[in-house]
């Protein structure tokens, strides 16, 4: 592969360059890393937002909308979709993808789906490599829209500049019941949906919530907006309450902050990853599966066979 | 610590013995490593049931109910209740272990709540140390009471023999919402609160969503079963089917090899604790801090970065 030659068509938004090297560093291969260590001095431009919350809350219409919003005003936006491997509500979001594929003939529009299913773990590690690659091509929006069911899409909506939490009126009952992760990880809330009966008692179970978030007279305070996407209702407001949510950060000093905390939790997963694979090599792992016979039959214990493999480690890395 | 009169008083069951323990493996420092290895030889023969769910599902009760009804067929029973760290379920909690102390003072039943505040991660890797200890004393039954809330909690529950989910009529409404995880999770559910408005409906919603489980016609199908756990209703059902579910997986075949996966995992987060431990070392951490600034001001990349940690950490353990 010609990195050079790559790299020279991401920064002039090619596409499919663009689209190219997200499939390098979604292969995780040498040359991802090669890729991504050249283009890092060009990152950091874009404006990152997360966009997460339960199954069927609207979220890709709401991306659609926001994307369409942001054009308006000249920006390019580029979409990361987060499949979740759930085979649940995997169809669902193959028909957000088609209907978010109208605005795919917008040069200024890039829109990606990654798949949770058959990663080995790593997903979010991918998926903000490919916002790198994203970043460098010039994208001045970068959303990240995931279905927040499990820890990595909590993860990848967590390393977003702005993060807001989509919900439905219907989500009123089962807020109390609800992910507290999902609730902890909302700069604001967005209620969708919100011509349905409930929207604001939904309204008032977050507010009771959310009370229940540690903060202080300087903390920001997370808002709760109504949309309805599909009617484009509310569109504005929460393009607005991202802005808002940005120059808060700025006048408080907490901005590159939360950048630099991303960034050193980036890099811890990254060097943990790269320690597990030379950890768990084919032949350490069968040789863990042999020992597990041991283990059960009460020969040995799983701290003894764990003390074996750190010893064979080492060696090896000598 | 004097190792082998601690593991002789284990070996009797003596409370104050095996609750030192606990503490002992909650502290993860050498001598717990001691312990888990001697101790090994003595454990496989408890049965683990985990029982997670929604907060406010009514799980301490049911567990509560029981053990009664363990007591009454003379097996002794443990259970291991495991707090989330998040603030808006804490107080529910506390409650209920207030409630669960009526079963105290009986010496065939040992309760303990271990906490996921505070805790470096690592909690499932506690808790499991922490039924060894349980099982080593001669409990019979071990029960991890868990809030289906975060991953460590499902990665405990996931641990047991069987598992169930306890869910209420309110969680129809939600259950298409609910994460995925939970819903994967369960060998079978529990309604609870079934006398309640809408019991029927969330048994449908369940049956719904349960049919897009992958099965084959040997598969073991998840049965639902409704409760009323603060009446005793339904708790000898519960316990029925938890016996069914050990026995079918004795006739497939399956136990040991579900007792073996859960070992091998046990065994490669061991291994990765250990090393983790070593790469993060407060000197690495504070090189890190420092390394940031020059990442966000684009001077050097989050991979080279790691690269550096790696080849330290390389000449380190050399």
């Amino acid at each position: 592969m010609d990195i050079n030659s790559l790299t020279e068509r991401i920064y002039n938004r090619n596409k499919i360059a663009v689209s190219r090297a997200i499939s390098v560093v979604e292969s995780g291969n040498e040359n991802s890393t090669l890729l991504l260590k050249e283009i890092h001095k060009k990152t950091g431009n874009a404006y990152r937002i997360g966009i997460t919350g339960p199954p069927g809350a609207g979220k890709s219409t709401l991306t659609n909308e926001l994307i369409k919003y942001y054009r308006k005003q000249n920006k390019s936006v580029a979409v990361i979709a987060v499949d979740p491997s759930s085979p649940f509500t995997g169809g669902a979001l193959l028909g957000d993808r088609v209907r978010m594929s109208e605005t795919s003939t917008d040069d200024g529009v890039f829109i990606r789906s990654m798949a949770t299913r058959g990663s080995l773990g790593g997903l979010s590690k991918k998926t903000i490599d490919a916002a790198d690659i994203l970043d460098a091509a010039g994208y001045e929006i970068i959303i990240f829209e995931t279905v927040g069911v499990g820890q990595s899409e909590l993860d990848i909506a967590r390393t977003a500049d702005t993060t807001f939490v989509v919900l439905v009126p219907e989500s009123g009952d089962s807020i109390q019941a609800m992910k507290a992760g999902l609730m902890e990880i909302g700069d604001f809330f967005v209620v969708n949906k919100s011509d349905r009966p409930g929207a604001d008692s939904a309204i008032m179970a977050l507010k009771t919530i959310l009370m229940f978030r540690k903060h202080d007279e300087n903390s920001w305070l997370p808002s709760i907006l109504k949309t309805v996407a599909s009617e484009k209702l509310g569109i504005e407001e929460v393009a607005e309450e991202i802005s808002k949510h940005h120059n808060y950060m700025i006048d408080k000093n907490i901005f590159l902050a939360r950048r630099k905390e991303n960034s050193k939790l980036r890099i811890k997963e990254i060097v943990e990853d790269i320690i597990k694979n030379k950890i768990w090599t084919p032949e350490r792992i069968s040789d863990l599966n042999y020992k597990i016979e041991e283990v059960v039959e009460g020969l040995t214990s799983p701290y003894s066979v764990a003390d074996t493999i750190i010893k064979d480690f080492k060696n090896q890395i000598k």
